[in-house]
């Protein structure tokens, strides 16, 4: 078997994330409106359901520390110019109205010890750079005898967020980050999720400033390091540019590969394009990251909550193609309203034991029908093959043993059905239903 | 020691390359035209003294085929419209002219044999497509009922040779590769250099038209399993297009990364930057290629035969990148007129085991000053360092021991100088020559 | 009344089209299978019902010079390879077996002597560049020494035709143009339709080789003016290039700015956004240009006959915008199968004079559900306004007197209608039907 | 003679600058440290010397409205977050330290009045949009409800001056250009060049958000209409988006074809090309602007206080060039230091006659070494011809007098020279110095 020339990677970073994070995440079900009974009434759900099967992060994504950021929500997603809340230092607050343990500049502390207290993990949703307000009012930068308006970089603003400059590349800089960084430390904080980082004009493809926050991704690794506490760093938003592959490797843990995933067809369809370009791009502590799972009840927070848009066929695709290719897995579902149907999705345990990074996988085929991915597990003694519809119509699948160098006549298992799988000849031949897939292992040395 | 995926690749087609390549490749001294005279003059030099340090492949480059392509050299590199030697199939011969041993049909087989019976490789250029005239003429396709204009895509051309037209991806299409790589296994060819594939658009970057020979490549890859005969799949020009990264994996050995490289330094610091780049994609089998090493005596095909421009240290430089980058080695002098110091060059194993592609290598760092890379031992028990200097004035280099990950205080080696290397505290520090390096090697568990 | 700066065009070639041309294509009915046969038969309605309102022009489009072009038309719109009727110097003659009357080399000349008879002018389609097959087979050039491999740029072909070469920018190559044009002039052709020239790369928007013809433009032009007869040169296919406008106004006398404009809405709305573009740029000699009319029954070569799909209302949209902007006109229909409706449409006075390109014209507003254009008679007298519906819904419009620059309360003429138009206040209120259009003359003097 | 479809400009705005403007602008001397007793004495000059030959504005350039803004001018240009004057409605004024007439809020009215009894225009520079600290401090738009953060476009920035924020196109939007512009009616502006707005992305050719700033070219267009005072539209910075032609025209009087200016030859020579461009898109009221004059005394605010690096040949050409195509002429000397040739350059009537905008203009021919240029008076009685050589060597020049359209062995006069001129053949045959021009006037009609 041969191998892809490994990176040289002896980098701490990567032990932060020794498999894919798997958990829950605000965005899609509260958008900025989620409080702290949220949180808790969701972690308390993961940890009773899903804990048990890997699923271990709570994250409470954008604008946690607004006023009332939804206040005009028809005009705007991130009401401009509103009331943050932010310390002397220009670092910004949980929004004590909305997380009312946090009151008395005790920051996530107190949330965080709860949700530790529950066996879980904690994470955060940032956005790349400096309050805006902080350098209008040239507040001071923890530790150096300079203002913010000498580290903001006036022309580094965010393409749709109101509320940050970008920091510039100097040692004030490092010490704003590591301002941070300490901060959400001693809150307690084992996740950090940056948005307008990884990809900083994804709205113009082949944009020339995609990159500008390219010295902001090595400033955080670097204050990361600095605080003394395993952070994971997760990159966002996608699409990752597929030439700073080695730059997220070297810097980050988790990065986005797509815009946001949203629970129709035509995201999840292309996720298979993105997932043939990122393939064999990732290693342990290094994971292209599909985006969250909108599965169950969501989009309250935008206005229009709803059961997923995606058909059953769709979501065991989404949950297939997510675990072969490798990627973090976070719910986007509000987990007190999760039906049955759903949570046997999330505690199918051959499926999730697929996120093995020492797993060897790789697309087989892809055309406008039909995808085929396999994974090999690290022994060498199991091969999975994920067979895929592309089509909006049933699909009579054909797939010769050969290219997915399996042995003749083997006697597989359908992980979704939990059944014995027996392909009588040369090949595996399937009627897909539209949308849909099988995901089947086979004993590699019968 | 954490590991990028590594690609599920049992690929016959990697056991072909299971080392990058090396040899001497007819194109930087002779453009097109060598002559078997002038392949079998070199090929004894090769033999001599470079086969038992592993150079063993031999490359007859472009136009082969044709007669006097050099008749109007100051106008056309490539003569349009010219005399080629073509069979009733549309298959292209070598010019009787230029390499007599192929009178009478008998094609490359009599020289290859020849370079065999000396213990060396034979390979070939050819270019993307099926001849033009071929297509004009109508001539029948081998094995089909069907005549060359109809595989010959009258829209797909080179965009800087006359010879080819582009095959359209159908059956006869691969029918008629097949027929080609049958000949070639006849003749013992065990390498093509397959040019106008990798990038079909390279003259302006991001081309949208960059990878039309995409089908090409994988028609070729297949023509290569059913002949039946271990060629080597070598494809140019570069730059080859990183989002196709898997895709080169998948059906080719090499891939040119940069488009020519020359002997100036615009050249060769540009392919640190490539190297950044693709740091990362190879594996067994699959290599991207830095292109020829113009040392020695270069150019006369072009007009001006001249000693490389290259300087000493320049040219220690771009050995050094190349082996710890892990890059196919193709020489592009006139072996009959080698000097002693560059064949040295030539002859350092300690650098020339840097290309074993087991090994584990990334780009520690890069500035506007310096570049550093490390590549570590399969058994993990060395490491080796190199530093370059980027700059045009000496250099100060100070590189700390952490950054690199050895142990503090190592005992090392000078690969160049073949010395013991010891630096005395917690960092390299060294003055380097402007585009010069170092290559060091640490044991890593002293 | 201000006025752009005109250029200064003292250029004999800006008479050969005092006017906007208007007549009939053999395109959009017959593709590549138009005949003598039908040449002729059009011609004769054109004479008799449409040459008395200044539709004079029965142009041949591409192809004329393939035997059977079509014959696998499923495959192929133009076949790749196939025979082409050719003179000894590399011109390209008429295909006999379609065009009889050419037989024994007499080209065009009898089929513009009939025309010329008719009082009808005489227009052809030719593709940029010389026959493919003349350089392969190096035919000579007229009245030159040199060679067709010689002047034939190997590496300039179109993008969708697979006939010809480009030009090189030389001497032989001017010649080549030269000996072209005099056999038009001899046969009596008033009208070249050059394709692949306008736009050279009109697949891919704002490519860096759209305009690799450039020189062969001005080659064109040179050998018209060398020609000794008033040629009009129009130039296709768009979109044109509008950093090019003044190159097109210095040498050519129309250009089209949109890609081939068929029976669709889609074609029809987006020619608004390409008029916007283009006002002001023409003048007297120098005309962008719309594209043909695809009305009445066309498609028949393209395997589907039909009648146009457009609706009325868009044919009466299509035909005020084409000449409240100036456009050339030149009908894609069958006329031997001509309709009342749509041949009254074509025999509108009024619509009709608005293509003096001595009128002054400009777009005053356009957004999704509207558009307005004005056009103001030499005289100053009389401002001619359409208002167009751009929406999928009736539309109640209301367009303030002021900003069409009208005096209050005008007695006007509606001209579809050929009614008086009376608005009582200070404003046009009408309601719109989808996709329909009014066209209003308003005395300015009143 | 024919001429270019002239647009339907009925439109007031193009009454406002009958003729290109004329003038001197604080920039190329001052950078942002000019002062009202810098302006005033260079009004002085103005008057006295350059006033009768047609210079008549006096236009005070970027961030007069800041308090020290070059206070740390190595590390910026504009310094970020500094100090602005402001007035209680989001309105700039006139920092009081460097304009002490504006003390007591009078802002630019006494200067203004000055200048205006000395016979001069007041011109004053506006970036695009409402300062950004008004957004963050929500002060109130005049006349409205509305606060300034409802108005500022968070996402709307200048990429290269931290002072605004863009308006959004809504009614509260239009109210504040409204104050605006009232304002500067009321202080008797007559002129505004307003920056950010004609290319909001110049450092991207071809940038999709170039013209970002559109909707508030049309505001800035409306609110001039409505304050009452025929101010003249000026849109900076260039390079001009030539697909916008048509609404620069419809909307402004004023915009620049290039990015800024500077005294070198690539610069200048690069003119050639912008000119080419935009010849033919002017009219009267609407000038494609080729940017200021950078002659005599510049470049004291930038730290580098000098005489211009034009030669005496290259400030002739740029004088010529910026003639004969019609463009406004802006001196960026430092009138109180102008010495005496320089200011005959500025004094030459048959040169400044040129930008009379109801001549005829054309580029005659532009290759890598010549450009020929002609202007033909509104009466046709006579032709201007400007020959320059473009190439470092100098350059026997020899254009046939048909191509520039002129009677045979015609008398002349050479309008630097101020001789006549007589050529004795069918050609003009000349040694031009590099970089230098012959500018040549011929009747017509002899």
């Amino acid at each position: 078997m041969e191998r892809l020339h490994p990176m040289h990677l002896p980098q701490e970073k990567n032990a932060f994330a020794p498999t894919p994070p798997m958990g829950w995440n605000s965005y899609d079900f509260f958008d900025t409106t989620v409080t702290e009974a949220d949180v808790l009434a969701n972690a308390a759900v993961l940890k009773e359901k899903l804990l048990p099967y890997g699923w271990n992060y709570v994250v409470v994504d954008i604008q946690w520390y607004a006023n009332r950021p939804n206040a005009r929500r028809k005009e705007y997603q991130y009401l401009p110019f509103g009331n943050l809340s932010m310390d002397e230092y220009g670092r910004l607050l949980p929004d004590p109205e909305r997380f009312p343990s946090s009151a008395g500049r005790k920051g996530f502390r107190p949330l965080a010890d709860q949700l530790h207290a529950m066996g879980l993990k904690f994470g955060i949703h940032i956005m790349r750079g400096i309050p805006r307000i902080a350098a209008h009012n040239r507040t001071p930068v923890l530790g150096t005898g300079v203002t913010a308006d000498e580290i903001a970089d006036s022309c580094s603003i965010c393409l749709w967020n109101p509320d940050m400059y970008g920091v510039r590349d100097c040692p004030a800089g490092q010490a704003y980050y590591n301002s941070l960084l300490s901060l959400y430390a001693a809150w307690g904080v084992d996740y950090i999720k940056v948005d307008d980082i990884c990809n900083t004009d994804n709205q113009i493809p082949g944009s020339t400033r995609a990159y500008q926050g390219r010295h902001e991704i090595e400033m955080l690794h670097r204050a990361i390091l600095n605080c003394g506490r395993p952070i994971v760093l997760s990159l966002s938003p996608g699409p990752a540019l597929i030439d700073k592959a080695w730059h997220y490797r070297q810097y980050a843990n988790l990065w986005r590969i797509t815009d946001d995933m949203w629970d129709n067809w035509r995201d999840l369809k292309n996720m298979f394009a993105r997932c043939e370009l990122w393939q064999g791009q990732g290693a342990i502590g290094c994971y292209p990251d599909c985006d969250m799972l909108p599965l169950g009840r969501i989009g309250k927070g935008f206005g229009a909550e709803r059961d997923t848009h995606l058909t059953r066929a769709e979501q065991r695709t989404m949950l297939s193609l997510w675990c072969l290719f490798g990627s973090p897995l976070m719910l986007g579902a509000d987990l007190t309203q999760l039906d049955a149907w759903t949570l046997s999705l999330l505690q199918n345990r051959d499926v999730l034991d697929l996120l093995d990074p020492r797993r060897t996988r790789r697309q087989v085929l892809r055309d406008d029908n039909i995808a085929v991915w396999t994974s090999l597990s690290p022994d060498g003694d199991t091969l999975c093959c994920g067979i895929f519809s592309l089509g909006d119509e049933p699909y009579p699948a054909r797939i010769p043993l050969e290219i997915l160098g399996i042995p003749s006549t083997p006697a597989g298992k359908d992980l979704w059905a939990g059944e014995p799988f027996r392909t009588p000849n040369d090949a595996i031949a399937l009627e897909l239903e539209p949308h849909g897939c099988v995901l089947l292992a086979f004993p590699m040395n019968q």
